[in-house]
């Protein structure tokens, strides 16, 4: 590695060294969120994948069916399914949401209407769903398939735990697998599938995908909280919509009296006013919640380092085991 | 045919031929809508499912597969894929068209919010999608891919048609092939295709499904102005949401003064009120736009009754021929 790659992170140097198939990757996401015949399709589609998304979870599928040697054409089709899988729940996601802003951006909702948030996201699901039939592959159909469910299931599932204080932290896990976890699980399972890797193999990229995806929400939930304003999300709008995130629920095991009436008010009842982001985190503070998720974070960061093992070594491992430990650098 | 069954109307004949296959279908369709973990999933899919729904497009998987003398397992699996890519759609549907009642009860939307309806849309989506990668056919899978692209198609074109005067017959039909006959013609074709039927009787159960889909919405967008209340429809609703059906495209296309005032107030600007209904009947019937609507359908239900000649003869072929002769009796 040279000294100028050096500097760069983890997520850059896997797209400088696999440049090429992410410009495939591009081309062929560009030509396929076209429609002929309803020119808002591509105005929404192309306000938000142009937005700037790092195409974390295409450049897994790649990393993956590339570390397993794989030499065929079909590693860019999975890589565009999943980022309008990816897209697809984004912008369903913003209407479930409510959002106003996303990547820096107002929402597609907010600049069109919910209307063809719906639509355009079941338009690029459809379209993911041509393009992973065209590999004619029927383990990475089945993989993907079950991977939506799942999606669709965990999104339920935070929809019906939100407001409700009893909410546990398994649910949290199940809910994070559903909404992050999966498709990153996905996305380098199909690329040891269709690379043809070894069945330990494809069981580690698998697992390693898993925990990536779990560290990386468990650390965007704790940035949510302990966060600045320089990362462009809007800081507290988890307590705003009241959801059960890890640092919520553990601050809530160890609420008693005023507290827990205040987590009762903000997250049960919704009545959040302009000093309780701050007076959460302090409540979180006393009580270890933050330090104690992004040690929960780090944990799984590790989880997704060592699972690597049976991966054929080269510097693509080691630039996936670096990204594990990156997801979890930003809470450092 | 006995005396009995010749008093009953197509489907339920077909319902009857087909009971035992309807009955394998609804143990799927309930098996499949469960969630382990989500109990808002089952409950607002049991609402809609559960409804009274006739499961046409079921009928029409088993029918095709049946008529080309399927005796495998997978039909079932591909008419509950119907069924549930049907359901899906519904949901969102009410949710684009902000709808409060579908087959005489509160839509969900209303009974839950707009988010379940939403996020239950896209898991029935993922399921119908599980369903069908279990048929190992890898062309039922393109075949259902493509559907799903053209619904979602459709439905964006009908949003983006909605309101503008200026819309031609043209759109209209993509729109109506989009929102009905796309999953009518998968439905017979994927019948045909786990059958293993020649490919002009594929193509021919194709064509059908495509024409019966076209009469049918044809129909159905004629008694929005020209049905009693008694058919359950909310009478009116296409011209308060201002859709560009065919009877309004062709009262347009005649309107001059007052009358395209009449449609520039309703349709283009969704100012509404008590009159606007009986209003926009009597230009209907003054320009015939009914009576040549009726006579579109009534021509692409003969044109589906046609296409048949290639299929099996039996009596699931006659009872499809007298199904595409109900679906515009309704508006003799």
């Amino acid at each position: 590695m040279s000294l100028d790659t050096a500097a760069l992170k983890p997520q850059e140097r896997l797209a400088s060294r696999l440049a090429d198939d992410l410009e495939a990757v591009n081309a062929m996401i560009r030509a396929r969120m076209a429609s002929d015949h309803a020119p808002r399709i591509p105005e929404v589609t192309a306000h938000l994948i142009e937005a700037g998304g790092k195409r974390l979870r295409p450049m897994l599928t790649l990393a993956a069916a590339r570390a397993c040697g794989y030499a065929g054409p079909y590693h860019v089709h999975l890589a565009a399914t999943v980022e309008f899988i990816h897209t697809a729940t984004l912008l369903h996601d913003d209407v479930v949401d409510e959002s106003r802003q996303r990547r820096g951006r107002p929402t597609a909702n907010l600049l069109w209407d919910n209307k063809s948030s719906v639509l355009v996201g079941d338009y690029l699901f459809a379209r993911s769903f041509q393009l992973m039939v065209e590999t004619g592959n029927l383990r990475v159909l089945d993989i993907l398939a079950d991977a939506s469910a799942t999606i669709a299931e965990g999104e339920v599932l935070q929809l019906t735990a939100a407001r409700n204080l009893a909410t546990g932290e398994d649910t949290y896990i199940r809910i994070v697998r559903g909404k992050t976890a999966a498709l990153f699980s996905a996305a380098t399972r199909v690329g040891a599938v269709i690379a043809g890797a070894a069945p330990a193999v494809e069981a580690a990229l698998f697992a390693y995908g898993d925990a990536l995806g779990i560290a990386f929400q468990i650390a965007d939930d704790l940035l949510d909280y302990a966060g600045t304003d320089a990362i462009g999300k809007n800081r507290g709008d988890d307590l705003r919509e009241g959801k059960l995130t890890l640092p919520v629920i553990r601050a809530i095991a160890r609420a008693e009296g005023t507290e827990r009436a205040f987590w009762e008010r903000t997250i049960a009842r919704g009545q959040v006013t302009d000093g309780d982001v701050a007076e959460a985190h302090a409540l979180m503070t006393r009580h270890g919640a933050l330090e104690s998720t992004g040690d929960t974070a780090r944990d799984w960061a590790a989880r997704a380092q060592a699972t690597l093992e049976p991966v054929p070594p080269g510097d693509l491992r080691d630039m996936l085991s670096d990204l594990a430990g990156y997801v979890v650098s930003r809470i450092a």
